[in-house]
């Protein structure tokens, strides 16, 4: 099976925005088994939206196209819509209702833009969007099926997961693929190969293995493909349990877990709270905490101490140890761990302090080294890091490894 | 003029790698006035290179084509120049010198899939790749030229910049295009657009306006179209002169400025310093500080102050103001402002305090609720926003709002 993915819109075609929804959108294609065969971006010119999309309708089965239904007059997407499949706009009362209900809490009034995003071709099924205005369009011709979206990442990505997939899986026959994917951090991507190696000579040719690196962790997928789902997920659950044994202190989840969600899990079953002291991450570890629903549940609360005052006057570390060892040493991390302790009144602390860069290096501290403690009710541990040149990457990998220790010694 | 750009290759039809090249190839065209009708992806099947070839041949002046010119066997695209081309492959004995050059240093032995690489058709013009062994080919037909590079994106952008640009400058006669982006926050799409419909209508017919929502904000894109330079910068200037009197407090900078970098760039002119004090942003506005280098210079730290307890120990708000008004109120928000000034020692202080959602919601106090405040050397203010249902959002528009008051505190 085949699909076409298409995006209209001017934004890539001058270069603005990089097109980073078609390769999602791919990505998760394939994992259904469906091949994409073209990728094709147009400008909402007329006649260019009618001939992309006959030229997909006569080449494959199935057709995801994002952009050109914005509420701002330079749309003329639908308009080449209703004329390629002989039907015409209506206004939908479902969409209008949603609209308002999107739009009243926040004050704003309903006005000609609004409404007109609540007009749909006639013949389309309608797929609610709950991140958003605009609605998705799923439309068949001559057996192929179109499915138009808004182009805003996060609407899109909602729209294919919770819609758009589970009613391409009913109206095609794709040959089951199964995922399973085990979340690692830790180790790079050639020591964890090299420690797994034998493991993943022992897979079934029917289980592919893929490493999926990223700055965050590296995630590993294990792809079945096959008739029998219920040998497939034996297999898969057996192959899982054995890498747990494998590398037990680098798996912190699976599929769509985070560290954070998953140490909030610990942290409630023992009705623990914690917080963050943060120096190099500069509140990007509370910014992971409190971007689980329901976190207040365990997350106190953090101080950023990115001047020594700060770490000085607020967390209670010594001046003697700053001017002694240095803002970036374990006597310094550990400090503000063990008054971040005090100050915030949680469990545990996770604290942070670095060389983030790009400027700021010495030799002996270069950029990229990144001291980490946790202090927790049994004391206080402490560990060293090296991390690359790139500032922002230099953030996210402290961040994990951070939370990554907190883990660790939470399970210890 | 008009151009097309086409990438042949599966790794952006699988997902693997996101099309970075088109965009930067598409920005550099537009600066030399050649618009780009579409950007296609394709694999390496010879008929559908042929198709593809020959509608961008009928409709454009030109294509850069990307890709499938690597020294694997999977290469099928020489083949498929050739029949578009009627010519036949064959060695060129500079490309061949060439190889041998890059691979001797490196120890490497010429194969025969090295010295396949020097094989072009017999009718291109070849286009020296400094940077690595596939050159760039030439080629036209029906007056439409045709440029075939190698996908490695630095060989791409040593060829287009030094080679491929001054020829296409020679070969067509092409109009300027200018482009300005006004990057604007704190009003909606829908609510901006009628803000701004005047000044709209009175654009010149030679300067089209593009809206580029994101979560973050919304960006304004004005491009004019011309031959005279002069002339579309004055006008361009003008309107962007006019804009600025309408939406004074929502314009925060422009091209690819920051709001944070907007306000660093305030506060060192200042000598003057900033913190912050969240709830419901939870660390996201001191991350969105720190992330930008050398932010130290003016962001001395935060108070995450995600519990009661901590608003009241650390930021010292008063138990009874809690209890009164409650955490999410203009007395609470304002006093951990005013808190954090002190116990940062800070000169600015920007403080929130929300429902972020999904739960924790009130009939008064509904999920999408955000007090925002800014304690400065001139006093306190802070102001109410409504924002929508989705946690994640919610976060990233209150710390964006909250950055546009603190700018707009700072100019007043």
């Amino acid at each position: 099976m085949k699909a076409d993915l298409i995006t209209i819109g001017d934004e890539i075609l001058i270069g603005q925005i990089i097109d980073t929804n078609s390769a999602w959108m791919a990505r998760k294609l394939n994992d259904e088994g469906i091949a994409v065969r073209q990728i094709t971006s147009i400008s909402d010119e007329h006649d260019h939206i009618l001939e992309t999309l006959s030229d997909a309708s006569e080449n494959v089965d199935l057709v995801l196209i994002t952009g050109g239904l914005g509420p701002t007059k330079d749309d003329r997407t639908k308009d080449a819509i209703c004329q390629f499949f002989g039907t015409q706009l209506v206004y939908d009362d479902n969409v209008l209702k949603h609209i308002q209900a999107l739009l009243a809490p926040r004050g704003v009034q309903m006005n000609g833009l609004n409404r007109d995003q609540a007009l749909v071709p006639e013949s389309a099924v309608v797929l609610h969007n709950r991140m958003g205005t605009a609605p998705g369009l799923w439309m068949e011709k001559d057996g192929c099926v179109f499915v138009f979206m808004p182009g805003v990442p996060f609407e899109m990505k909602t729209l294919v997961s919770e819609q758009i997939l589970p009613r391409v899986r009913t109206r095609f026959k794709t040959t089951p693929i199964i995922h399973r994917t085990v979340l690692s951090q830790g180790l790079p991507e050639s020591m964890l190969a090299e420690r797994i190696a034998d493991w993943e000579n022992s897979l079934p040719s029917f289980i592919k293995l893929a490493y999926l690196p990223n700055p965050m962790h590296i995630r590993l997928r294990l792809s079945a493909s096959g008739e029998d789902r219920d040998v497939m997920n034996k297999v898969l659950d057996e192959k899982v349990e054995e890498l747990l044994e494998i590398i037990p202190e680098q798996i912190f989840g699976f599929e769509d877990e985070t560290l954070t969600g998953n140490i909030g899990k610990l942290l409630k079953q023992r009705n623990q709270t914690v917080g963050t002291a943060e120096s190099c991450t500069g509140g990007n570890i509370a910014h992971f905490f409190t971007s689980d629903a329901g976190s207040s549940d365990y997350f106190r609360g953090s101080v950023v101490a990115y001047s020594n005052e700060v770490k000085e006057k607020v967390l209670g570390v010594p001046e003697k140890l700053l001017i002694e060892h240095g803002a970036v040493s374990a006597e310094v991390v550990e400090a503000m761990a063990v008054g971040a302790r005090k100050v915030l009144g949680v469990d545990y602390v996770v604290a942070t302090s670095g060389v983030a860069g790009p400027t700021g290096g010495t030799p002996e501290k270069p950029v990229g080294l990144v001291w980490i403690a946790v202090a927790g009710p049994d004391g206080v541990v402490s560990k060293k890091y090296n991390f690359g040149n790139d500032r922002g990457r230099n953030i996210v990998r402290s961040s994990q490894s951070a939370l990554n220790l907190l883990r660790n010694t939470l399970l210890k």
